[in-house]
Protein backbone atom coordinates (compact mmCIF):
# COMPACT_ATOMS: atom_id res chain seq x y z
CA UNK A 1 0.00 0.00 0.00
CA UNK A 2 1.12 3.10 -0.80
CA UNK A 3 1.29 6.05 1.31
CA UNK A 4 -1.13 7.94 -0.41
CA UNK A 5 -3.54 5.24 -0.46
CA UNK A 6 -3.27 4.78 3.16
CA UNK A 7 -3.61 8.60 3.29
CA UNK A 8 -6.62 8.18 1.39
CA UNK A 9 -8.11 5.86 3.52
CA UNK A 10 -8.21 7.76 6.72
CA UNK A 11 -9.53 10.49 5.21
CA UNK A 12 -12.43 8.30 3.87
CA UNK A 13 -14.89 7.98 7.04
CA UNK A 14 -16.70 4.93 6.81
CA UNK A 15 -20.45 4.58 5.84
CA UNK A 16 -21.47 4.36 9.98
CA UNK A 17 -19.35 7.48 10.18
CA UNK A 18 -21.07 9.66 7.41
CA UNK A 19 -24.40 8.05 8.91
CA UNK A 20 -24.01 9.47 12.37
CA UNK A 21 -22.24 12.95 11.43
CA UNK A 22 -25.28 13.40 8.95
CA UNK A 23 -27.85 12.42 11.65
CA UNK A 24 -26.23 15.23 14.12
CA UNK A 25 -26.29 17.78 11.91
CA UNK A 26 -30.31 16.76 10.27
CA UNK A 27 -31.57 16.52 13.66
CA UNK A 28 -30.35 20.45 13.89
CA UNK A 29 -31.53 20.49 10.13
CA UNK A 30 -28.44 22.01 9.54
CA UNK A 31 -28.24 20.72 5.76
CA UNK A 32 -26.13 23.36 4.81
CA UNK A 33 -23.56 22.09 7.12
CA UNK A 34 -24.59 18.76 5.69
CA UNK A 35 -23.53 19.89 2.58
CA UNK A 36 -20.57 21.51 3.10
CA UNK A 37 -18.52 18.73 5.12
CA UNK A 38 -20.21 15.75 3.76
CA UNK A 39 -21.16 15.98 0.30
CA UNK A 40 -19.16 15.39 -2.92
CA UNK A 41 -18.48 17.76 -5.12
CA UNK A 42 -19.93 15.69 -8.29
CA UNK A 43 -22.59 15.07 -5.76
CA UNK A 44 -26.27 14.16 -7.68
CA UNK A 45 -29.41 15.00 -5.90
CA UNK A 46 -32.98 13.57 -7.27
CA UNK A 47 -36.30 14.27 -6.20
CA UNK A 48 -39.80 12.88 -7.66
CA UNK A 49 -40.32 13.53 -11.53
CA UNK A 50 -43.34 15.75 -10.25
CA UNK A 51 -41.07 18.04 -8.34
CA UNK A 52 -39.22 21.29 -9.86
CA UNK A 53 -35.84 19.84 -9.38
CA UNK A 54 -36.01 16.36 -11.03
CA UNK A 55 -32.28 16.11 -11.13
CA UNK A 56 -29.55 18.61 -9.38
CA UNK A 57 -25.65 17.50 -10.57
CA UNK A 58 -23.12 19.29 -8.45
CA UNK A 59 -22.24 20.37 -4.82
CA UNK A 60 -22.59 24.38 -6.06
CA UNK A 61 -26.05 23.41 -7.83
CA UNK A 62 -26.98 21.47 -4.96
CA UNK A 63 -26.87 24.32 -2.75
CA UNK A 64 -28.32 27.11 -5.41
CA UNK A 65 -31.66 24.61 -5.50
CA UNK A 66 -31.07 24.95 -1.80
CA UNK A 67 -31.42 29.08 -1.70
CA UNK A 68 -33.94 28.87 -4.24
CA UNK A 69 -36.26 26.77 -1.52
CA UNK A 70 -35.61 29.19 0.84
CA UNK A 71 -37.07 31.94 -1.27
CA UNK A 72 -40.25 29.57 -1.85
CA UNK A 73 -40.48 29.38 2.03
CA UNK A 74 -42.56 31.82 3.82
CA UNK A 75 -42.26 29.93 7.01
CA UNK A 76 -40.71 26.85 8.86
CA UNK A 77 -42.54 25.96 11.51
CA UNK A 78 -40.22 22.86 12.31
CA UNK A 79 -39.29 19.34 10.84
CA UNK A 80 -37.55 15.73 12.14
CA UNK A 81 -35.25 13.13 11.12
CA UNK A 82 -35.16 10.29 12.54
CA UNK A 83 -32.09 7.75 12.89
CA UNK A 84 -30.77 6.15 9.23
CA UNK A 85 -30.87 2.75 8.31
CA UNK A 86 -27.53 1.23 6.81
CA UNK A 87 -26.66 -1.40 3.86
CA UNK A 88 -23.61 -1.38 2.30
CA UNK A 89 -22.66 2.09 0.90
CA UNK A 90 -26.01 3.58 1.60
CA UNK A 91 -27.73 4.81 4.51
CA UNK A 92 -31.36 6.09 4.28
CA UNK A 93 -33.87 7.77 6.45
CA UNK A 94 -37.06 9.47 7.38
CA UNK A 95 -37.92 13.35 7.78
CA UNK A 96 -40.01 15.69 7.49
CA UNK A 97 -40.89 19.30 7.42
CA UNK A 98 -43.71 21.50 8.68
CA UNK A 99 -43.27 24.33 6.18
CA UNK A 100 -45.81 27.08 4.60
CA UNK A 101 -44.59 27.70 1.22
CA UNK A 102 -45.32 30.96 0.13
CA UNK A 103 -49.18 31.07 -1.36
CA UNK A 104 -49.99 27.43 -0.17
CA UNK A 105 -51.15 26.20 3.05
CA UNK A 106 -49.07 25.20 5.73
CA UNK A 107 -48.37 21.41 5.40
CA UNK A 108 -46.28 18.29 6.64
CA UNK A 109 -44.01 16.80 4.40
CA UNK A 110 -43.04 13.41 4.88
CA UNK A 111 -40.11 11.88 2.96
CA UNK A 112 -37.94 9.09 2.84
CA UNK A 113 -34.43 10.32 1.92
CA UNK A 114 -31.90 7.54 0.55
CA UNK A 115 -27.96 8.40 0.74
CA UNK A 116 -25.06 6.98 -1.57
CA UNK A 117 -21.64 7.23 0.46
CA UNK A 118 -18.26 6.94 -1.87
CA UNK A 119 -14.50 7.61 -0.13
CA UNK A 120 -16.11 8.51 3.05
CA UNK A 121 -18.66 11.48 0.72
CA UNK A 122 -22.22 11.89 -0.22
CA UNK A 123 -22.28 11.23 -4.02
CA UNK A 124 -25.83 10.67 -4.39
CA UNK A 125 -29.38 11.77 -2.42
CA UNK A 126 -32.28 10.72 -3.76
CA UNK A 127 -35.94 11.62 -2.16
CA UNK A 128 -39.32 9.68 -2.09
CA UNK A 129 -42.29 11.93 -1.26
CA UNK B 1 -69.68 7.99 -1.03
CA UNK B 2 -70.81 5.33 -3.22
CA UNK B 3 -70.71 2.17 -2.18
CA UNK B 4 -67.92 1.11 -4.67
CA UNK B 5 -66.13 4.00 -3.81
CA UNK B 6 -66.78 2.57 0.01
CA UNK B 7 -65.39 -1.04 -0.46
CA UNK B 8 -62.20 0.31 -2.81
CA UNK B 9 -61.00 2.35 0.39
CA UNK B 10 -62.12 -0.90 2.96
CA UNK B 11 -59.24 -3.04 0.41
CA UNK B 12 -57.07 -0.37 0.80
CA UNK B 13 -54.55 -1.37 3.10
CA UNK B 14 -52.66 1.55 5.08
CA UNK B 15 -49.16 2.14 4.51
CA UNK B 16 -48.46 0.69 8.00
CA UNK B 17 -50.06 -2.31 7.03
CA UNK B 18 -49.04 -3.02 4.00
CA UNK B 19 -45.04 -2.73 5.36
CA UNK B 20 -45.94 -5.04 8.63
CA UNK B 21 -47.56 -7.41 5.72
CA UNK B 22 -44.38 -7.00 4.11
CA UNK B 23 -41.93 -7.35 6.70
CA UNK B 24 -43.65 -10.57 8.08
CA UNK B 25 -43.21 -11.91 4.96
CA UNK B 26 -39.80 -10.83 3.73
CA UNK B 27 -38.36 -12.06 7.08
CA UNK B 28 -39.72 -15.73 5.88
CA UNK B 29 -38.04 -14.52 2.32
CA UNK B 30 -41.43 -15.00 0.77
CA UNK B 31 -41.00 -12.55 -2.41
CA UNK B 32 -43.47 -14.60 -4.23
CA UNK B 33 -45.57 -14.10 -1.73
CA UNK B 34 -44.90 -10.22 -1.08
CA UNK B 35 -45.46 -9.84 -5.30
CA UNK B 36 -48.77 -11.83 -5.21
CA UNK B 37 -50.34 -10.16 -2.15
CA UNK B 38 -49.30 -6.72 -2.19
CA UNK B 39 -48.02 -5.59 -5.56
CA UNK B 40 -49.93 -3.34 -8.07
CA UNK B 41 -50.35 -4.88 -11.29
CA UNK B 42 -48.57 -2.08 -12.63
CA UNK B 43 -45.41 -2.26 -10.32
CA UNK B 44 -42.40 -1.14 -11.50
CA UNK B 45 -38.76 -2.32 -9.66
CA UNK B 46 -35.75 -0.33 -10.61
CA UNK B 47 -31.95 -1.45 -9.75
CA UNK B 48 -28.66 0.56 -10.55
CA UNK B 49 -27.94 1.01 -13.78
CA UNK B 50 -25.24 -1.57 -13.38
CA UNK B 51 -27.58 -4.20 -12.62
CA UNK B 52 -29.24 -6.96 -15.53
CA UNK B 53 -32.38 -5.62 -14.93
CA UNK B 54 -32.70 -1.76 -14.33
CA UNK B 55 -36.13 -1.34 -14.92
CA UNK B 56 -38.94 -3.97 -14.75
CA UNK B 57 -41.95 -2.57 -15.81
CA UNK B 58 -45.58 -4.66 -14.45
CA UNK B 59 -45.58 -7.52 -11.70
CA UNK B 60 -45.62 -10.22 -15.04
CA UNK B 61 -42.11 -8.89 -15.82
CA UNK B 62 -41.03 -8.70 -12.14
CA UNK B 63 -41.90 -12.12 -11.64
CA UNK B 64 -40.44 -13.09 -14.62
CA UNK B 65 -37.48 -11.77 -12.99
CA UNK B 66 -37.32 -13.31 -9.75
CA UNK B 67 -37.00 -16.59 -11.78
CA UNK B 68 -34.41 -15.07 -13.59
CA UNK B 69 -32.35 -14.60 -10.61
CA UNK B 70 -33.39 -17.79 -9.49
CA UNK B 71 -31.82 -19.28 -12.52
CA UNK B 72 -28.44 -17.43 -11.78
CA UNK B 73 -28.39 -18.73 -8.12
CA UNK B 74 -26.45 -21.38 -7.31
CA UNK B 75 -27.29 -21.47 -3.75
CA UNK B 76 -28.73 -19.03 -1.06
CA UNK B 77 -27.21 -19.58 2.17
CA UNK B 78 -29.39 -17.16 4.07
CA UNK B 79 -30.41 -13.70 4.49
CA UNK B 80 -32.31 -10.94 6.80
CA UNK B 81 -34.54 -7.67 6.54
CA UNK B 82 -34.53 -5.26 9.06
CA UNK B 83 -38.34 -4.00 10.46
CA UNK B 84 -39.21 -0.74 8.04
CA UNK B 85 -39.17 2.98 8.23
CA UNK B 86 -41.94 4.49 6.90
CA UNK B 87 -43.16 8.50 5.72
CA UNK B 88 -45.60 9.81 3.41
CA UNK B 89 -46.80 6.70 1.03
CA UNK B 90 -43.39 5.05 1.53
CA UNK B 91 -41.73 2.54 3.16
CA UNK B 92 -37.74 1.41 3.31
CA UNK B 93 -35.85 -1.27 4.50
CA UNK B 94 -32.40 -3.03 4.97
CA UNK B 95 -31.81 -6.36 3.39
CA UNK B 96 -29.59 -8.87 2.57
CA UNK B 97 -28.49 -12.06 1.08
CA UNK B 98 -25.77 -14.54 1.71
CA UNK B 99 -25.53 -16.15 -2.11
CA UNK B 100 -23.39 -18.13 -4.52
CA UNK B 101 -24.37 -16.77 -7.97
CA UNK B 102 -23.24 -19.25 -10.52
CA UNK B 103 -19.83 -19.28 -11.35
CA UNK B 104 -19.20 -16.51 -9.00
CA UNK B 105 -17.47 -16.73 -5.09
CA UNK B 106 -20.01 -17.03 -2.50
CA UNK B 107 -20.83 -13.07 -1.10
CA UNK B 108 -23.09 -11.25 1.16
CA UNK B 109 -25.40 -8.68 -0.59
CA UNK B 110 -26.48 -6.01 1.40
CA UNK B 111 -29.36 -3.33 0.18
CA UNK B 112 -31.22 -0.62 0.84
CA UNK B 113 -35.01 -1.47 -0.78
CA UNK B 114 -37.30 1.56 -0.83
CA UNK B 115 -41.31 1.01 -1.50
CA UNK B 116 -44.48 2.94 -2.87
CA UNK B 117 -47.79 2.47 -1.81
CA UNK B 118 -50.60 3.57 -3.32
CA UNK B 119 -53.76 2.08 -3.24
CA UNK B 120 -53.04 -0.17 -0.71
CA UNK B 121 -50.19 -1.75 -3.13
CA UNK B 122 -47.37 -1.52 -3.94
CA UNK B 123 -46.42 0.35 -7.38
CA UNK B 124 -42.84 0.96 -7.13
CA UNK B 125 -39.43 -0.87 -5.43
CA UNK B 126 -36.05 0.54 -6.13
CA UNK B 127 -32.93 -1.35 -5.09
CA UNK B 128 -30.06 0.49 -3.56
CA UNK B 129 -26.53 -1.80 -3.80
Amino acid sequence: MTTQQESTQEKSLKIKEVADRFYELAKEARFDLIQAELFSSDARSIEPDSSPFPLTEGLDNIIEKAKQWQEMTEANHGGYCDEPIIAGNFFACTMGMDITLKGQERSMMDEIAVYEVKDGKIVLEQFFY
